[in-house]
Order: C-alpha cells, then sequence, then structure tokens
C-alpha cells in the first residue's frame, strides 16, 4: 500500500456523495495517493465544528475511503489522528471542490474551509476549494485549478500553518491572484413560513452577491474572472487593533 | 420597552438553562436592557456554524427571553435580523460566559466567539467571555469582568467590525492583558468503544492543557493570573505570507 508518491487527505462539505468531491479526487488520483475521508451526509455551513458532545461512527468504504457521521472538521481530525494512523500521515489535505463560492466572511461559515483549516492545526499544510456557481455543475475548470495547485503547493511546500483557500471563477479562469479576504455588504434573508399546524418556522437565507469595493481581494479577483487564492490560517487576531487596545491594561 | 439605557443583546453556546448565561445576564442588567436569545440546548463546539438546510424555531420565553433550536450564529442572526426587528437594534452582543477557555485555536471552534463574531459581521460589536476552569461554577468575578468591560465598550465604542475574547483566570485576576491569540501545542485524544452490538465508535477528547510559548499570548496572560483580551475579526487572512506567494500570480 505504501509507494512514494504524496499522500492525498480528501476531504468536503457537500457529503461523501457530491460531484465536486469525486470531481476532485480524480484531479488528486494524477498527483498522488489519494484517501477520503469526507462526511456521510451534507454538512454546509457546518464552519469549523467539532462534534464533542455524541460519539462519531467511520464507516470505511474500501482500502481508501471512509464516511464519517459527522462535519468535515470530525473528518480531517478522525483521518489523521486515527484512520491513516500509524503510517499513513497525509503530505497534504485538500478540501472540496465545493459546489459555490467560499469568498469574503463567507469562508468563516465554510465547512469546506474548516477541513483544510483543521489540518494546518494538526500540522498538515491544507487547500479549499470551491467552484463559484450556483446553477453549473460543472467541475472541469476547477479540477485541472486543483490538479495544478495542489501539484505546485507539494513541490515548492506552503508556510507553516497556513492553507489556500482557493475558488475558481465561472468559464475558463484569465490567470490566478494572491488575494486577501473580503468583506460581504449584504445581510442574510430570514424568511418567516407557516407550518401545516399552523406555527411559524424560520429559514435562514444565504446571499451570494454584494461586497464592499476594495482592491485585491478574493471578491475582486473572482468579478475580473480570475482564481483566487487566499493563505488563511487559524488565528483571528486583529493584528491592527492590538496597540490602540493597550491602555485597556491594567 | 424603549429607554435610553444601551441594548444589550446576549447570547451563548452552553445553552439557555446553564449557569454562565444567567451570571452574565444578572451582570449585564446592571449596564443596559437586555435581550436574551440562546440556544435551546447545548451546542459547544458549534464554531461559526449557521443551519442552513433546515427551518429554526423560534420559543418566546417572555418579552426579554427566547431560544433558538440551533447554534449560536443562528441566535444572533435570527436576533438581530428578525427577532429584535424593527427598532430594538442592540448596541452591543455579548456571549458566554462560557464554562471552560476559549483561548489559542480553540477560539476558532467556539460557539461563544463564533456568537460575537456573526455580531460584528452584521454591524454590532461583539464581547465573548469565558472562565478558565474545569471543575469551578463559580463565575463571580467573570460577571464583575464582563460588566466592567462592556461598560467600557460602550462607552469608548470598539475599533470596526472587532470583538474582544475575554478569557478570566480562577481566582481574582491579577489585572487585565490585551493579547494576541495563542497556539495550542497539544493534539486531539480519540478514544475508541465498543456498543453494545459489537460495533466501534469513537470520541473526539478535549485537551485543554498543551501550548506553545510566546510572548504576548492569551495563554501567557492567563497562566500568569491576568483577564486575557484579544481583539479578533472574522477575517483568517494570513497577511504575513501574502507577498511571499505573489511569484504564483500567473
Amino acid at each position: 500500500m505504501s509507494s512514494d508518491k504524496p499522500r492525498i487527505l480528501i476531504t468536503n462539505d457537500d457529503g461523501y456523495h457530491s460531484e465536486g468531491i469525486e470531481a476532485l479526487e480524480a484531479a488528486m488520483r494524477q498527483v498522488g495517493d489519494v484517501y477520503v475521508v469526507a462526511p456521510a451526509s451534507e454538512m454546509s455551513g457546518a464552519s469549523h465544528s467539532l462534534t464533542l458532545s455524541r460519539p462519531l461512527r467511520i464507516r470505511q468504504i474500501d482500502e481508501r475511503h471512509w464516511t464519517v457521521d459527522g462535519t468535515p472538521t470530525d473528518c480531517v481530525t478522525l483521518a489523521i489522528n486515527q484512520i491513516l494512523l500509524p503510517d499513513l500521515k497525509p503530505d497534504i489535505c485538500v478540501s472540496g471542490i465545493n459546489h459555490g463560492a467560499n469568498l469574503g466572511d463567507d469562508a468563516s461559515y465554510s465547512g469546506t474551509v474548516a477541513g483544510a483549516l483543521e489540518a494546518t492545526i494538526l500540522g498538515v499544510p491544507g487547500v479549499a476549494f470551491s467552484l463559484v456557481a450556483n446553477r453549473s455543475h460543472d467541475f472541469t475548470e476547477s479540477a485541472i485549478v486543483a490538479k495544478q495547485v495542489v501539484a505546485k503547493a507539494l513541490a515548492e511546500g506552503l508556510p507553516e500553518f497556513t492553507l489556500l483557500n482557493v475558488n475558481v471563477p465561472k468559464g475558463v479562469p484569465k490567470g490566478l491572484r494572491i488575494t486577501k479576504q473580503g468583506f460581504k455588504s449584504a445581510r442574510p434573508v430570514i424568511s418567516e413560513h407557516i407550518d401545516p399546524r399552523g406555527k411559524p418556522y424560520y429559514w435562514i437565507g444565504e446571499v451570494r452577491d454584494g461586497f464592499r469595493a476594495e482592491g485585491g481581494t478574493d471578491f475582486e479577483a473572482i468579478e475580473e474572472g480570475f482564481i483566487s487564492v487566499t493563505p488563511m490560517r487559524a488565528d483571528l487576531t486583529n493584528y491592527a487593533v492590538l496597540e490602540s487596545l493597550k491602555s485597556w491594561e491594567r
């Protein structure tokens, strides 16, 4: 089972049976030895959540495929700390391909990004891929991008504790830009409905368009037809204001 | 129902019926008009997850208290975009008091931090409080700290899109330090068990101690007996490596 090829752990948040993860796996097989550990069902919006209050089940499909009844973060921590022990520590963790963008603040809600983020916390480089499309399910270009980016990340290495959040535009990309995370300017839309028993329920809607115009962001790159690659890490500190708040110390 | 007092939205991730949120509410009543919108059940480890795949129920307890059958992020987005509309937009959102630390990378898994983070994305300043204790449920000192910090944040304002992640040490704090997020050096512990039908299940364990020694971090402040206040924002960009990755552009 061992080889000289790099070991690639794949996960996602759309679930084991999604088209995006199939496209990603096919692309990654051209780069290395692939191990898939993915949520048994859809986990969109799961963010970096970790299941602590209940046990998890691991289902082995075959020598290279497992599902977990949990989040992408659960999948990655179980893959690295349990399933692939002792000899199969991955060289990289690749998450996606998500159906839909993970741009701006949305990265923070994303299970796709969180899967790669969890890997970096556990000392494994991570890359997350998302296709910026609402209707199209054509992962052809994103799969090509995934192959190129992961091969480059394996060859050159990534900065410590860093993952790449990669968003691929519709159509053929014009090129690739290194970007910073932008900010949405839109608000969520809450819709109220009445159930058959006359009681109200609420559904949180997604707003995919609307962002603050700012140079160098992921939104800008995608708007202009480029692949957006944002280096990220699991550090929420707002360094820009650290000094100004020092007056609070006592 | 309206008054000149500041409006304070309270949420948490330990759930509506936890001791920490009761202590926080009592403290906040001394500062302003309090509205509580909290998860109906425990949501520890929920991170910034948003419930998109199913509807949510809002249960109104009385004029000032609601529960939601979702995550802290769901609670805050429903509070600001639905429950408190049109006239009761909060001046600040306060989350906690969490029973247990939210230090280092753990901030990224935390529902407590995420509640305050969601508020900042929606244009409301946020503060998250956590008591660094595994066994003690004495929220006395944390409640005093919460009252002081929130009063100061309301009086002086917080930097744009910024929340404060406040961790309070055991006992009487020696003072308050403005810190950056530290990094754990420990790994999760996965325990394997066998169910009554002979099938294995897995439980992700928490490791609370062990962190990389580095000056100016949240871990260091707590270790030395100080309150740790880390300014955070919903931006995962690793700015330190943006330039070095520019060579990837094409």
